[in-house]
């Protein structure tokens, strides 16, 4: 079949895929930084897509935004200083809020024009953004981790779009290198890393940045998420120190985060890795 | 974007969404059963539709097929019979074999068009079709279960398309009871189950129908599939006796399977369910 007018579709050319929802445009605006259109979906709640890619969704978002946040939130010892780079619909910062033991989120957003639509079309994402302990900062977060206290920061968590266009910066050693620099020793990093499938070259040179950058060790989880290419997407966690990770939270304390996806044996799931993926996450240790 | 006709998109009307490979049709015919379409993708290798759903892609195809056998064969004490039903495309009769324990593995197919293509098209699934352990049966798959002697079966896998035209009777209570009857003490069903996200209604009524045909126990296992809709699947395990299942291959085993997705830690880790299903699936037992 051909997909008419009906849908709105996202084609990965370097993949020959496209994914489809079947949607009404109605809303769409040119930023400084990016084209920002709303759609209203016929069975996937809103979407935004960001220069012709799918952001976020309400049908399927908990899958990306619990897995980028309480695994790694889980596996620092005690997280009080958290930083979201990029993170614009607030579903991130929203989960880390969840967890008492934090005491500051910054959400670094380059496009207010995200959030804003966000808090419009998306508003349980934004539920948590009156927190005292939220502060919502609009501007660069190369240059905000540049101009950050060393060892000021628990956890940074880069919630970024793909690494091509305003993100692409936040995918490079100079990067990494400012963020090793501003956390604290038992510091975590946890950054998007693209599909486990499509993208297996990326997320090892991800690694081997990381680790060039100073961080110990690096570990990949992975998890579904519909709307995204391949429908299957990884994050990626680098420790400046030590080389392992373990939980801290207990049944009861993960029982508390109320999520729909995330639990202690989703936890260690999603940190066991495809042979062909440990296979070449292991070529590059070492290096 | 709109999509052209160089694509092939299979649309999920239920669920709104659709899933494009860009491709031209190399093959096309009807059989008694159903339309089977052959497409070359840009990046995919070769894809098999049948009546415009997504069956088999060169590419991804050994997310299913491992995920479809190796966590139902190395849960059973002692698989060393086994029967396919369905499976056309011949690449879960070849995982199968790869077990040295299996002394026999029956496929049946009810449309022997889908094997000729596949032997055409997808040769590295057939590659075990010559095993002497090996039969290729073209017929219906509830006919043959209905005529299986008692207890003469160690693993059943359906390895069929999804519940609508010729498989529809593949998912309901009155096939389910004759499999509990053709399996011995110990076996076990695997059958795939679809969408975690998009169909878990279905799901929870499979596991309700598999006990009320007298599996004692059932689980659900899940994994990343590209191709089809939601880009997440499932497979349903339904064991004859008892009430949980313990993995029988050590780490060498495991490694002599040869596997891209499959190993011991990916075992563990399907079975780990999102909290939203464990709830959905917890809801009906005892029913």
């Amino acid at each position: 079949m051909t997909l008419d007018r009906s849908w709105f579709s996202e084609s990965v050319d370097a993949s020959g895929s496209a994914f489809s929802l079947k949607a009404a445009k109605i809303h769409e605006e040119q930023t400084p930084y990016q084209r920002i259109e709303i759609w209203k979906t016929e069975t996937f709640g809103y979407l935004m897509t960001i220069d012709g890619c799918t952001m976020v969704s309400t049908r399927d978002n908990f899958l990306y935004h619990e897995m980028m946040t309480h695994p790694a939130l889980n596996s620092h010892p005690h997280p009080r200083k958290v930083v979201v780079v990029g993170g614009g619909d607030c579903g991130t910062l929203r989960e880390v809020l969840k967890h008492p033991e934090v005491e500051s989120a910054t959400q670094v957003e380059i496009d207010e024009r995200v959030t804003r639509l966000s808090e419009q079309y998306f508003p349980e994402l934004c539920d948590k953004n009156d927190d005292p302990r939220a502060t919502l900062f609009f501007g660069d977060g190369i240059q905000w981790m540049k101009d950050a206290p060393d060892g000021s920061i628990d956890l940074i968590i880069i919630d970024s779009t793909d690494p091509v266009g305003p993100a692409e910066g936040l995918f490079g050693l100079r990067f990494y290198v400012d963020c090793v620099r501003a956390l604290a020793p038992n510091g975590l990093l946890v950054q998007q890393s693209e599909s486990p499938l499509l993208n297996l070259e990326l997320i090892t040179e991800m690694h081997e940045a990381m680790r060039k950058a100073g961080f110990a060790a690096t570990h990949l989880l992975h998890f579904p998420q519909t709307i995204y290419p391949s429908g299957w997407w990884s994050a990626s966690i680098a420790q400046k120190q030590g080389d392992s990770l373990t939980p801290r939270l207990d049944a009861d304390a993960i029982a508390r985060l109320d999520t729909r996806y995330y639990n202690a044996e989703i936890h260690q799931a999603a940190f066991a890795l495809p042979t062909y993926v440990r296979t070449a996450l292991d070529a590059i240790k070492g290096v």
